[in-house]
């Protein structure tokens, strides 16, 4: 992430960890509801926090992965696993969707903006690059779902939710192919990533794909 | 694809344009049966489409990844998703697996022939190199079905498939033991394999594993 | 392996195949109650033998993968897959869990004590490579229950599987963090793994993560 001035990676980093924690939350609360044990918390949390990115990084041969040289994100997924489950055998808590919304959606904008900018780094062509940061922002959840043996949510829930990436990342390309400097450009992809987010589900936005969705 | 003279080399990429097209239709078909939103409908066809050869350039440490080189082939899956969903919502299509089979038949004829090659010039032992070709061919239905909450068809039908491409793979296999040309060997394998799979459903052969399968 | 003196290697190597050959039949077990067909068997019991090792090759960056450099044990599941396909067709044979739990249980060992070993080798912090040695022993069963569309049951079944593996490799971190060689800390780390996991069987130990799981 260079090309930012120090405090703004310093805070950029503080939202990376918000929104990887959101993420982890997530996974929690689907493991949870499937009424998983401790061990099957931490897998689907940490597939939720860390699958996207993993994936990113894959697929862009980028070495070592992002968890491996942050050691310390691991570890705070993991005692927030701990916390959660242990906070969950004395209380019963309701996690309802609208609790992880705005980290969620954060989460999707940072790492949404976070895979344009390794892929374009990396020479990949502008499609490419704006999908690496939908499947950045997206597969997390879907190999959470998976591994929960449901349909993903993201592919048929039918609220807009990788189309706001899309979009984001179509802004990104654009303000690239202008001579932005990287930080404008990952800054402006991830807040409208964030406010279209937002604003699909404050106006209850919908995909009808088959007529009567 | 080296050693096959321009004009077949031509005709190859056609082929598998059109192979690649058809487990993209497969994936298609397979999000709209679950009623999937259009994300589905395109996170299902990449799957189908191109989760088979990326598997195997995984595998075989092979990069970038063919998707990523022929950006192409990405923007032609997800314009004929975008085709698909717009014919989809204006009229009831009945796909049938009929309508698909002689493009997927195609389709894992050509992945299982590009394996094979792939994973000999990368100095794979025969049988890892057979087995390459199968998952080439096999892998992008497998995760289609897999993020449709499906068991995979190719695993529980008991229809020859992934045993027509193994057949194949041998045939490739022998041939070049007997110092064929490679586009000879690719040739063969792929037209046996087709052959094999037309046979096997026109003949409705059953892999009758449990004695009442 | 290095720092093993020979026939502790042969010894370990021998125990690598048991173990490998206890994941794969596991999976022809998963197949089965699936009634999947012979490609089935085949996929499963694959993805059950080297899921584990070959995600943990993928994420250390390690090449080639373990089951191209040794095609043995390749070959060697496949006709496990082959024989058992062909004696369960002529008797109705019922694999209950008990018959599979000490090879599980040496796998798990053995494979958790083999991914610490080359995640350190391969200069991995100590944490992650306590991850990684659960990550082999675990992923392997995980993969095998995702393709047969059951929630994996190392996740839900509140019975200690992965806990046995991270405790393996706390001891091991502890002994390599005094300086012990590699073999001791390896032994050490499968044998506390594999007495751990058959002493919570024996007890009947449970996870009670939800109050009244």
């Amino acid at each position: 992430m260079d090309g930012l001035i120090p405090w703004s990676e310093l805070g950029l980093q503080l939202l990376e960890w918000i929104a990887t924690a959101a993420f982890a939350l997530s996974g929690i609360v689907a493991a949870a509801r499937k009424r998983m044990d401790v061990v099957g918390v931490c897998v689907v949390a940490c597939l939720a926090a860390f699958g996207g990115g993993t994936l990113r990084d894959l697929l862009l041969d980028h070495r070592p992965f992002f968890w491996i040289r942050q050691q310390e994100a691991l570890i705070g997924v993991f005692t927030l696993c701990l916390l959660a489950v242990g906070l969950m055998r004395q209380h019963h808590i309701n996690w309802t969707e609208r609790a992880i919304f705005w980290p969620d959606a954060l989460g999707l904008g940072l790492f949404n903006a976070s895979g344009i900018h390794l892929a374009l780094n990396a020479g990949m062509p502008v499609f490419v690059a704006i999908l690496m940061g939908v499947i950045t922002g997206i597969f997390g959840g879907v190999l959470r779902d998976m591994v929960c043996n449901e349909i993903p949510a993201t592919l048929r829930d039918h609220r807009p939710y990788a189309v706001c990436a899309f979009a984001g990342g179509v802004l990104y390309a654009g303000l690239y192919a202008l001579g932005q400097p990287d930080a404008l450009c990952m800054a402006a992809c991830a807040a409208f990533t964030v406010g279209l987010r937002a604003l699909a589900i404050w106006r209850n936005w919908s995909l009808k794909t088959w007529g009567q969705g």
